[in-house]
């Protein structure tokens, strides 16, 4: 569960094992091309769902390449391919939904991609002098002195969601921006119910980052309870790093307020897992969407393996 | 050979039996959606291209629907989705060739798409008093006193059209816009060569209509003559329309100039064959496909069933 880069990470870790995987994905983005394509033709926020969908493809390197191709001049300038084939899809299908399961055929994927609802929303971050709408402003803001954050309209669970929730042996939370790919997930009516409900192990993957005015500050213990508070249930597990990254990345991080999750003195060991999870090389995606993120990552293969050894 | 709807015409005919269709298709296409590509990603025209897949596919309804859907607003506004397929994968894989592959894959097409040749050219018309450059231009222009038509560069075939041509049983040219979809294939140097030199039956499907300013005046003969002319060979047969179509239809062509091919009192009963080839229902090609294009059409089963019984 998730939206981004992170899910990505952790899908493309775990699908090379035997497992029935489905990605929840959050549907509150509205940045970048996914942003002009919402305003423009009235779809479901594409970019997210793509990523999920290149991880989990069996197609080979070409149509992944296809997929995460951003044009680079004119009118289509900026726009990932498999932003307007999940757009064009809704169009021609009539349903965000379908258009999904369409593209999951087209590039073969192991497992399923599924909207956490078909509702179109907006995030709205309600802070104590201003209201803030928009995945994409929020996201570039500081959030101090936030007092709620929710979706407009309110959005109730993709059906599919709820049931991806009530059979899963393992909900796998994160990694990921906190209020942009995570919380939207949890604030979908439905799913932090669902969530609660089920007896499947909870493993929430902490952020290797802190992020300026956002999560500045937040400690492994702090991110967890902050994310328990969403689900208003207790997680069975928490994965963090505790690897310090390359000196020179921190320095570029740290010009931007961003700084390492620091790991708390006193942790449970049984739920905290702490491991180096640093990956030594970049992910398999476009380089637009690199440059538009973050450096220091999880490594999919070392997630992958103390994910399995929990379920 | 061809491009454009009359190609898309006889495709869907043949392709229901069991025979190895190469489609050898025109590029100098500069017009609309693929005149926009051309420009500003400088990838090579892929709307023809894109008609020949969608005849020849073998996938399901959606897929077809999904290349030939046109985006209806914002940025992307009167682009097919299949145009935007091909030059992502001209930019991906790095040649048109390879991109016509791929999508082949993808459309399971059943045959092969082949681009008559991988140059860059524009369509040049010289006439007494001026030139117009551009297939887009050319088509809408009144082309009295034409000189010359040619490409502008110089282009080289195709190897895989020469290849085609030279294992052909038969060679079935048109029916097409007479000088946007037909003679740019025949200016290509080499392809004219590699008919002429072919032992195949050469077969020339004659336009219902004439085009004011183009073909105006043309008749079978006339028509089939010309072929003849930029072919450098004699045509073994020529297939021609016997059935005037509805008055209603004829007298909306009329406004624009446009009229029926007249047959001439004496041909040669066993080069020219003659009967009803008229269409009774409008073609399965997107709604501005079919704007953009003649009502009066060739019916795709009646042109097979002809052509088979000459092969």
């Amino acid at each position: 569960m998730g939206g981004g880069t992170g899910t990505f990470t952790v899908l493309s870790g775990l699908k090379r094992y035997p497992l029935d995987l489905s990605a929840v994905v959050a549907m509150a983005d509205d940045g970048g091309s996914t942003g002009v394509l919402r305003d423009e033709l009235g779809v479901l926020p594409p970019g997210d769902v793509r990523q999920c969908l290149v991880a989990l493809s069996s197609s080979d390197k070409l149509m992944r390449d296809l997929i995460n191709y951003r044009f680079a001049n004119g009118h289509f300038q900026g726009h990932s391919f498999g932003n307007l084939l999940l757009s064009a899809l809704e169009k021609v299908t009539g349903s965000f939904d379908q258009a999904v399961e369409k593209a999951s055929d087209i590039l073969r994927i192991h497992g399923k991609v599924i909207p956490a609802t078909l509702d179109k929303v907006r995030l709205v971050a309600d802070l104590k002098d201003r209201k803030i709408v928009g995945e994409g402003n929020i996201s570039q803001s500081d959030l101090n002195g936030l007092r709620k954050i929710y979706l407009s309209p309110k959005a109730k669970a993709n059906k599919k969601a709820i049931e991806a929730i009530n059979s899963a042996d393992a909900i796998i939370i994160g990694p990921g921006n906190f209020y942009s790919s995570l919380i939207p997930n949890m604030l979908v009516s439905g799913i932090p119910q669902a969530i609660k409900k089920s007896k499947a192990a909870k493993i929430y993957i902490c952020n290797l980052m802190t992020k300026s005015g956002q999560t500045s500050d937040f400690t492994v213990k702090i991110f967890s309870e902050k994310i328990e508070k969403y689900l208003g249930c207790k997680l069975n597990y928490v994965i963090f790093n505790t690897k310090i990254p390359d000196s020179g990345l921190l320095k570029k991080y740290s010009l931007e307020g961003e700084k390492i999750t620091i790991v708390d003195k006193e942790l449970d060991g049984k739920k905290f897992i702490g491991a180096d999870l640093i990956s030594r090389k970049l992910p398999d995606l476009s380089k637009q969407d690199l440059l538009k993120r973050t450096l220091i990552r999880h490594n999919p293969d070392k997630l992958a393996k103390i994910i399995l050894k929990l379920i």
